[in-house]
């Protein structure tokens, strides 16, 4: 972009800090009057370019055409104000955004044809430079989805992904991970499965995302305990000390375009396999490591519904973690019902304390599950015989090691805090007696959004009956938690509408 | 929903108008530490729902942190106001928004479903409805388009995009309509045609949209020299006197939700087939046409790349309109060049000025395509005999009663006026010397895009030179009109890097 001086002197505008917050969205505010929108023939939602010191920010453009805003001032939302870096008064650089290349891949792929890998990193290095609108990102990812990737664009969308960001290196030659793809409310095994393997001496520097579509991520959850925005060198010191660490991926960017994804993903409810794929497999690759334990929990009303689609998302996993190295390790879980009692942040941070202290009230099925994962990172990495991991990683539960090294851990994030209990709750009892047949995952976890969670990290749900208890007409099933009336209303409006949830019979 | 007086008087805040202007976007801004946000649990970017007197409207929630807005007030994007018409200090109701049934259609055509009539129903009620934010409408756009919408599936969009809005009914018999698919710069017969064939008798309502990726729409043409945004009861009364009319079809709302999904189309530059025919048809059937000429263009730069692609889209275009019992003719003309000499709302409305007025300089290829089409629409509704319609559209052009009849249309709709002229102008060159040989209409569209059509009325290009012309080094082709020195700056600098879009050889 080749702008001469006299138009560079003509087209800037006073910033104006507006604290205004549209999550990742840059937004500018500019007087229809202003000379900038004038001179430069800017009309509302056009992209601008602001440039300050050498930054470069891509807003979308809001005018206004009252006098809370002067004709001089360029008011910005948080996004753009933090990307910029800018200060109260600063002389902004106002332009026509430019003309983004790889929105022609975009069309091309809305055409339904296949994209090679210079597309990829044209798309995802302009989506992390946050040059795209959510309109244009929300057509990529609805692209991407419609007609699902194939196994070369997951691996050039994977690559990508890991170029636009951080890529982590250690000391030690493995470096050890897991994931859940999710779909199932509480499965929070993460944090039982960094403490035991570390307490073990294995390196797993774990960095988990936020809540795509789900009640809970594992970084929600653990930022009820500990603080989990961790910098890259901070990092480095919990694992260079501890072995392990529990951290925020988001904050480490490792994936600065995957964050973006999974708002636009959020906000559409969807979660495609391809972008999953990329998601998880860019992350852990540039988090450096080696060997992966995947849990992909199947159930009728789980992410996967049965475990031929288990089976096809492993087989993908595996092929395109081949392509960069890794070596992978596939695990089939049980996903008819929810893990642990507590679904939503805090209500998962209990019942992981609870497994680690080896409480009488511990969970049993949360146990056996970071048992099971554990086990397998362990004979995955050859640091323990085939057959050998459970029990391995049982008794670093039991004898309070897991415990311990999870203590260290928080203690090097920052302290270990309590989680926060919600102010407002409120049963759900069962319409009739009976047995527990089936519950509805997805409904229970809409359930749980509904009461506030991820963003209200004491909201969301105690489970009162596993699958096959009896209940009494009356009893509780599922007590929510909400931080606000008016969120413990809506929970409960959904409720009553969707008793079907539990399949009581009998 | 439900909702208790109690929690009505709670969830209250009084409206502020900001005069911000967001295009069609429902913005609602409120303190973070407002009581409604923290009683309802909202956050950035929640969907919420604003009721007042009885009227709902969805908007999405932006927050502040600042003492320019107070804790009490909401403060309204324009189109958040406009809808809710309310008054400043009205206390407005807030909640959460429902949860949309009909986004669970969009994700099932995210996962490569194709869906059925009543999908499409529930979705496109909603999109009229103001209910979907952009990240929705863009991804339903893009599933539509990367998976083509099958005969059946366009069919049902069709229909329920007719559903939605406004449906004329005429005294007439017979309502004759023309459409042209876009994609030729210049190409504005609609006005000439409809001239034509009003003169002659017959009845023509026409209705047209703005642009969605081409420099000008025929609303934008005709808004450079009379009123467009025609009521109801004003389009009737035009008709009624003058037999035809040429009105900005959003004005009437025929086809609301088109009007929002033709704004996501415009902002990621694409218009894919399904989406082009449910829309040129829902218009057609709204207002009542039962005979359509329809004019495709095509070309190796034009929106139909070549002849299959033009006979594909006539095909499918006639079997969803005889669905709905409409007779259609397809006229398939050439799309090599740009029509006439202008290109952007007014230069295109001065070159149709010169064909009705029957000037010396009238662009010939603009005045032959009008008769063509105007002849067509003769002979499918029966007014002449076949072969006899090209030269009573030319007698009536060449006696005047056309231009007479133009005249009369803009003074029923609110007086004739002069198009604007630019301030700004600048000529690009031949960067050599021989035969122009071809015209990259893609590019030439950008260009005048650029220079800010259609938002500028009178920006765009004038083109000097047609295929098979010879030029010389340093003469001009093309000449760039801008309303703005920033637009007209970015347009040079665009054509400084596009030579190519004139090949000019020997």
């Amino acid at each position: 972009m080749a702008h001469d001086d006299a138009t560079h002197t003509l087209s800037t505008l006073s910033a104006r800090r507006l604290k205004w917050h549209t999550q990742d969205d840059a937004i500018v505010l500019m007087r229809t009057d202003c000379p900038v929108c004038r001179s430069e023939g800017l009309t509302s939602r056009s992209r601008v370019m602001l440039t300050y010191n050498g930054r470069e920010v891509v807003a979308t453009l809001h005018q206004v055409e009252d006098d809370w805003l002067a004709p001089t001032e360029a008011g910005l939302s948080e996004a753009a104000w933090e990307r910029l870096d800018a200060e109260p008064g600063a002389a902004l650089g106002i332009h026509h955004a430019p003309t983004l290349p790889s929105l022609s891949d975009v069309r091309r792929r809305m055409t339904g044809k296949r994209l090679e890998a210079v597309s990829f990193e044209r798309i995802i290095s302009d989506i992390a430079a946050g040059l795209y609108s959510d309109v244009h990102t929300a057509a990529f990812v609805s692209a991407c989805s419609t007609l699902p990737l194939d196994l070369d664009e997951i691996t050039s969308l994977t690559r990508a992904m890991v170029d636009v960001g951080e890529r982590l290196s250690w000391n030690s030659e493995m470096i050890v991970d897991k994931h859940c793809v999710g779909g199932l409310p509480g499965n929070r095994t993460t944090p039982i499965v960094v403490a035991i393997l570390a307490s073990l001496g294995l390196t797993v520097p774990k960095t988990s995302s936020r809540a795509i579509t789900s009640p809970a991520g594992t970084a929600d959850t653990m930022e009820t305990l500990t603080s989990v925005d961790l910098s890259l060198s901070d990092m480095k010191r919990v694992v260079e000390s501890e072995g392990g660490c529990l951290a925020w991926g988001g904050a480490v960017q490792l994936s600065p375009a995957d964050d973006i994804l999974i708002r636009i993903e959020r906000a559409l409810d969807i979660d495609a396999e391809g972008q999953l794929i990329a998601s998880v497999l860019s992350k852990k690759i540039a988090a450096g490591a080696t060997h992966v334990v995947l849990d992909l929990p199947f159930g009728p009303t789980a992410k996967l519904r049965s475990v031929v689609a288990a089976r096809t998302l492993a087989q993908h996993l595996t092929m395109v973690a081949e392509a960069f190295g890794l070596k992978t390790h596939c695990i089939f879980s049980d996903g008819l019902q929810p893990v642990g009692r507590g679904v939503g942040p805090a209500l998962e941070a209990w019942d992981i304390l609870r497994v680690l202290q080896g409480s009488k009230n511990a969970p049993a099925d949360l146990r056996k599950r970071a048992i099971s994962l554990a086990g397998a990172a362990l004979e995955l990495s050859g640091t323990t015989e085939p057959s050998k991991g459970e029990t391995v990683a049982g008794k670093a539960l039991d004898n309070g090691s897991a415990w311990e090294k999870f203590q260290r851990i928080c203690s090097a994030q920052g302290g270990l805090r309590e989680p926060p209990r919600a102010d407002h709750t409120a049963s759900i009892s069962a319409h009739r007696s009976g047995v527990l047949r089936a519950i509805d995952n997805r409904r229970l976890s809409r359930l749980a959004k509904l009461a506030g969670a991820p963003e209200r990290p004491a909201a969301g749900l105690i489970i009162h009956k596993r699958l096959g208890e009896s209940v009494m007409r009356g009893e509780p099933i599922v007590t929510v938690h909400a931080e606000a009336a008016g969120e413990l209303e809506y929970a409960l409006e959904y409720a009553q509408s969707n008793f079907g949830m539990f399949g009581i019979e009998g």
